[in-house]
């Protein structure tokens, strides 16, 4: 074909390293963008621009951060005794809207997927050690995923943790708040009766 | 909150601008590009602005081209006698994968929508008429989708080209290649068989 348009070819492409868009989706996203939305397009440009120049990983939490210690970590009203690991930050997020947890976080950026070739090195453990033995961490609180690859991740970095002399807690399983049981499935449901808790003295 | 990142923040926002992609998406995506695919999203930067800065429409046909009059226009192997109408870039390249046309297009980069306020003004059917009345074109082929909107601009097309003396023709309608009755809408069946053609003779 002599009447290709590399340009615009080239963009489509681009927008296939997006996760979840296939090439219909890339073909209908750059039509969007050059046709409905330059504005938008320029803005998408220069963000990601921005954001791989200025974003970095906070040298205490490992999350995304403008500056060397995110302001988070950097926060003195935070109590230092906690850290609560998660797996990325749109976890660390969905904890932070609970606005019940004043604590300081490790964010691993990912998960044990040994098929994937994701281990301990991959996800620096030493990193996360290094951090828990600052001396003012009293508790962990793993809080990875109750998929098999969070739970996995969650044991071995128990071992290692308590190895170290440090009390490691993790998030309960249950039956979700507003859950019906016969919607629920069984597993959880056995887990939620083997880790049932004392309603009355 | 003090502890927004603005870069990231903008970053995410600025993925929403893409067709389809809500909030929870926008926060995937930029994690992912942050985190996986660095490579990728500098790409995609500059893929965006490249596109922005060189592509505009072809003076003949509409589509995004790299040149003044676009590589398809220019191609002396087609046939300037037939001129193929159709609503997008898209449509125009599923065309060519049928490899069974050699005429030339016009893309109208919509449809008419008089709810959204896109009407003949918007779509510039001025430029369409114009480009009909080049001398060279005999028939028009009216290739916009078979959806109400689509049918709609059809018809408000081959009104204007036919007043003009051009010959106008529309896609056929009916049952998918491929396609089964139990399977069919009864609206395209009852298309089918009022459009039924002669096999024998």
């Amino acid at each position: 074909m002599p009447e290709k348009l590399s340009c615009l070819d080239e963009l489509i492409q681009s927008l296939r390293c997006l996760p979840g868009v296939g090439p219909r989706s890339a073909q209908r996203m750059a039509y969007h963008l050059l046709q409905r939305d330059r504005a938008g397009a320029a803005r998408l440009a220069a963000s990601v621009g921005n954001a791989l120049a200025a974003l970095r990983h906070c040298a205490r939490c490992n999350a995304f951060s403008e500056e060397e210690v995110c302001p988070r970590c950097a926060n003195p009203r935070r109590d230092p005794a906690r850290l609560c690991v998660v797996e990325t930050p749109a976890d660390l997020a969905m904890i932070e809207q609970t606005q019940t947890y004043d604590g300081l976080y490790y964010v691993l950026m990912g998960r044990l997927s040994p098929l994937d070739g994701i281990g301990p090195r991959e996800l620096e453990f030493d990193r996360l050690l290094a951090r828990a033995a600052d001396g003012d961490v009293r508790e962990i609180i793993l809080a990875t995923n109750f998929t098999n690859e969070g739970e996995i991740t969650a044991h071995a970095l128990a071992t290692l943790l308590a190895a170290r002399g440090l009390a490691v807690t993790r998030l309960s399983k249950g039956v979700p708040v507003g859950g019906e049981l016969e919607h629920t499935g069984i597993g959880t449901i056995a887990q939620a009766l083997a880790e049932r808790r004392t309603m009355l003295p």
